[in-house]
């Protein structure tokens, strides 16, 4: 495997992350069936991909294949799990307790791919003292200096639609590179901070609309 | 405006639909900010949206602009919510009433867009029978009943991992025909149903790929 060091994040589409973070867990459960290699066609086969797509996402990369054998799956899940950073531990702070904030701290698909809620922050001075699986929530004046202290980089907003942009603002002004938004609202940052916004609700239009197309 | 109305839904590709709920989104802030018409340079401008992707979405469906005007808003509005099915109240299900599923069940995004969670099960014996907002929690072993008599055709499963294989079969066999996972873990259905896997943690790591470009 001869993976590139200088490949430039400009030039590759949102799309090809997206999909690398889908093959790391197609090959975590490759490794867990105990396979050891796999071609790109069976790969692409045993878990309803394009190999003609997985091939060319690994490409940006580096050459990852080896003739005759295909991939080492240990191998290409830890070049993958390095190219998107997960080699390591994230701490993540959470802004809003409420309803979807405390499901998102109990959602168990952030602790596997590592990512840690560590910091729970909330306006609501009722919530503010409690400690939850060991993480105390802290009010919304605490939020600048704690992000500072723990230098942490992500952000998850689970605020009403109303307070998410001010509190988005705190967060880019504590340091914040990178947010997770959940809040039904548009919010802007600067260019130097990356945002996501997550709709629920996208996902329900599209099935609309095929079900809708059904039974026409 | 001269909407085609025999699309063929086959070669519409996923993402030109949830292209289009974006647009709606967009549609519906401009009318409640009293414009009547845009040009598609300025709807793409003022929500960084590419105005070439947005004519190229619409011409799926028809021929919506207007030489010298634009797209008519409200017009606009109503023939994408239609296209997308929007212009009626979906009733779903939602099975697993954990912090996730509550979560869901008041996440506002549903309701403004159409979606109005009407019947919930829940596998805890200490949860049927309560009622919330209106909404009271059934057992499991009414799921095929309710379903088939209420003729719900989509359901949000929000259980644990290892039961969201035997709640979707049990959904299938009722009849639903949309299924919104948010179980992390690959579920399976047959050709006739629609499945949509959310998993939110590959939104973080696509922040952890460009933050960790950044400081490389």
């Amino acid at each position: 495997m001869a993976p590139r060091s200088n490949y430039r994040m400009q030039k590759i589409p949102e799309m090809t992350i997206r999909r690398l973070s889908l093959y790391t867990r197609c090959l975590v459960q490759l490794e867990e069936d105990g396979k050891k290699t796999i071609s790109s066609l069976a790969l692409a086969e045993r878990f309803n991909l394009n190999s003609a797509q997985v091939r060319k996402d690994l490409a940006y990369f580096g050459e990852f294949g080896v003739r005759g054998i295909g991939y080492y799956v240990s191998g290409l899940k830890a070049e993958l799990q390095k190219i998107l950073n997960l080699d390591r531990e994230w701490q993540v702070a959470l802004v809003g307790y409420g309803n979807l904030g405390s499901a998102l701290f109990r959602y168990k698909g952030f602790a596997r791919q590592g990512f840690r809620i560590s910091a729970i922050f909330d306006g609501d001075p009722a919530k503010a003292g409690r400690t939850v699986d060991g993480v105390t929530i802290l009010p919304m004046m605490d939020l600048a200096r704690e992000v500072k202290a723990r230098s942490l980089q992500i952000a998850i907003v689970a605020v009403p639609a109303e307070s998410a942009q001010a509190v988005t603002d705190r967060l880019v002004a504590a340091g914040i590179k990178g947010i997770l938004n959940f809040a039904p609202s548009r919010i802007k940052v600067g260019k130097d901070v990356r945002l996501k916004n997550v709709d629920l609700s996208i996902e329900l239009e599209t099935l609309s609309f095929y079900l809708a197309q059904a039974t026409r």
